[in-house]
């Protein structure tokens, strides 16, 4: 993890207003030392791009794909057939439909082309998982992951604790 | 119409499976004097080929293309991509989800890439709507809606008259 | 397209409430060279009207109907059943239910009687259709389709671009 | 109700496939001494005879209208519009959806053009519902629809008693 | 409908909360020559005055319920199981599940307990239903009815009319 | 608990049709030394009945409350208003919406007045919930449910057993 | 109730961003003279600690465990499994899917390990059902709760009252 | 692959009845040289050894954990809870909801600990998804991948081809 070269994971959005959704996701990756390789590429507007990434992903260098697209969600689908690379979709929430639609259209694959799908709009969790896929191959990194999972019980413990304090003051309030 | 080449649409299927819910729209197809082009092609088994048929659709003289999928149906959006004629999407229903799946990833296709969606599992419809389309310029076809309209209006006038029969004699038992 | 007649598209909203919603798609008809023939004209409260408008939209020149309505939208489905011509339909989110009614109600419609629907709120796809649809009998409009959609992907690449820039500069930060 | 003239209410159904559904409902109103007027009419296809049937069933001496239809069931919506009359709308489950879009299409209609909406594929109550609207002008069914529940009400404690029979029994045995 | 004794009609919400959705279907009783019963009553809060209400109401000279109720909106069947009046039900939409839940629980009702159920927030559609339903034994209000749709034609063409002169504007511009 | 006087939970059905989804509830509460009430009792078709029972059932010696009803699932808030016991509410699936109806009717009670829900046809978890509430007065109960647990686990141990077993043989065969 | 130790109910969050929602369910516990334990606690962050809680719960004082959680809400269901202690589970809405995932995650739990779920976001509710919950071991409280529902009614008599004088001041201005 | 130790998965169900289901997968998966482990234990019943299997199963050489349950389905992010290998979910159609309980429960879990989601039912896209993470530490598997996305191609060729025989048996039939 601290060689020279750091694990490549490949976020593709279907458009770039999905980048505040995947802004924190993304940073996640670089706090567990893999390089993220950032673009936007539409399954339906650019659809020679996507079979071309895809297509070259692994040769690339990159492990994981991470695909986030709204709506009909075809882009992390549409990737997944071009390449041998587990695909993470995630399902972006847009004006309508609360999000139903990109998560259906995301996650129910036919049987042989899998999409790894998290939870709407769950960018954090694409890259805990992307992270958790590498640890396979990079299996430094599953301390680091050890060391994540500490910190959110931490993080608990102390919203507990504060909500206690909280608590306290009102009722001595 | 009746002249030597007839109009040719193109009806591709993801799963092979999904035949007999379009056979009725084949054959309606054919009735119409249309040449349908039937093949089985999947946006996630076969991208390359999906994409290259689509791309050459046109040039190969297909009008308009009905196509139709399951589940997280990509096929209608991903032949769109590669086009510019316009692309008919059938949802499939499958063993879950009622159809809703399908139906969402045909439908809600992001701005600029249209995929004209009809009911679940409607290929009948599909083919009247391809027919409808191809009337634009081949102006004849127009006349042979009409008389189908008429068909079915004449079909509920028949169905009523049983029905009012089938009461008279009821009621009369 | 350049001939001294354009094509014609009728776009029928339902209500004027409706109109914020349609007025890009509108717009790009125009872009396109098609004349676009806008109503306001309820199934509901003007049916007559609907009936009639539909019931003579070819004898006065249109070739295709876009439709668009919220709640039970039972505006497509009603001018379908008086025309021959084909009529796509908008499904117009309203301030219930997210879309799904109006969705639904102008997709599934019984066989014989297609409407050819899109995204909800998705009027810059109906407009898009339309065109493909015009393209059969105006067959220059395909290439200005060609053009449109390599302007999408264009965009997509610049977006990319302008993003692989932004986290550039974010990164020298 | 006993007079010279019975109460008429016409059950129109937009496909001769709902009758099963209907036909407890249509018994129903005889049972309350309503004349049902019986008919299959489309919306879609035989638009016209909809919209004559609707305008003239007023002076035809209907007094309610009930209408029953599946999938972007327009139907109840349709004979709203032309008419004066109370409309009740039934919304039948078919092959898709579970009988939530024709829920849909019928009960969430436009301000000022209602629809009655009873329960998916619930004729029984759109009988009731007409013959509780027809006891206003012919108020002697009032005490009819008073009997009718209290009948419903001996049911249930029938049920209740063979119930705890069984359960007496299968306690002994 | 001028005479001395108007046509009553009760307008029960299972919460003061209601009143705004409810304030416009209220107003349009009295437009048309109803007097409006209104009051605040729940199913769950005030069980033993919903039940005294609905029984009493028609001999307290009411001739239609209409109840308006959010989530599991027990309120319009609880009445109608205690009353031969035709009730109306009108789901309101509540913070979550966007009205379906309030929309199943007041129409899936069983059978032989009807409530005829309206759109989500529908107040002036129950109103509407209301008066048709009044119609049956005023029927001089069948004259207003008519008249009120003729407006409702008229808004349209209106609209119809302002658009298209601001779409004449835009284009002048 | 093996003392003279069991305690009673009261079985409310609003059909005697939702009996074989209760069944294994009933039979569960005899296995916890629990004597089940068992009544069908509607809350729209003997809505007085359901009035009483649950005023007096305090009174009566019942400690809990379970109701089961499906589509517009009124019963057990209908009890709930009515009572200061604890109500729970078991949503029976019926031929329409897949038991969302029901669901949504039985949980989505107005703030004051709660009912304790289960899964849709959750009838041993109602006997359950009932017992672990009823353990609160009789606390010799709760060793019960903690054998209760127990035979779930060995239970899923033997299953697992017994399919490591399967899977063996299959792999030897 | 009055006595030096009041009942204990534990009120666990999935996270402290439920708090607001859940305020208002602490008071009223607190109103009704129990002794809520609140803490924040996490299915997926903090497993161990919410085993441990769950399994000494009972041991610890606790007679009811409240558990809040939003989307995929294993919290409530996860507490259950380790107790033989009534869990109510309260279903949060988070930012998608309008609280469906939380319900349907909360409520439908497998046979044998219930989780007596309330209405989306409905603290209120879960506290008055902890309430009716402890009062069998409590019965002095079953008082309390029949003042707090007499509170509730009046509560809807004010605001009836209030209501009316509004409509009076409304008509007479 | 072919080496003296292979590769382990496990497969983890909450119920014996989820085995037809998940049979195809895990077939598929010795078909790519993996080693199932295959086992019962279920997050609300089992919870213990559900919690000591996920902590071990790293250590017990355990590479990927497939995780299958129905309705309100935990177990996936139960074991994701307590472990930092990547965890595949199956959300399982049961008898009610049609799956989409599984899918919630099982996709949307919150930030920091993913589950990867497949489609409803989806086993075959588990095994394949937990092959293509393997291959990041077992490369030689990504061939295998390869030659499987060519098998599945290759079937829907010939799948095509009998189409089309078919097709024109029947038109010269």
């Amino acid at each position: 993890m601290d060689s020279v070269r750091k694990p490549k994971v490949a976020v593709v959005m279907g458009s770039d207003s999905d980048y505040p959704v995947l802004k924190g996701g993304i940073k996640l990756l670089k706090d567990f030392g893999v390089e993220p390789q950032v673009l936007v590429c539409s399954a339906h507007r650019t659809p020679d791009k996507a079979a071309e990434f895809a297509s070259k992903a692994q040769e690339n260098g990159i492990e994981v794909i991470i695909a986030a697209a709204g709506k009909a969600a075809h882009l992390a689908g549409v990737l997944a057939a071009y390449t041998v690379l587990p695909v993470i979709g995630i399902p972006i929430k847009s004006s309508t439909m609360d999000g139903l639609d990109s998560l259906l259209s995301t996650v129910q694959m036919p049987a042989g082309i899998p999409v790894a799908t998290v939870a709407i709009d769950g960018a954090e969790n694409a890259a805990i998982l992307a992270v958790q896929i590498l640890a396979g191959a990079h299996p430094e990194m599953f301390e680091r992951i050890r060391e994540y999972k500490q910190e959110l019980a931490l993080k608990v413990e102390q919203k507990n604790d504060q909500l206690a304090k909280r608590l306290l003051d009102e009722s001595e309030a």
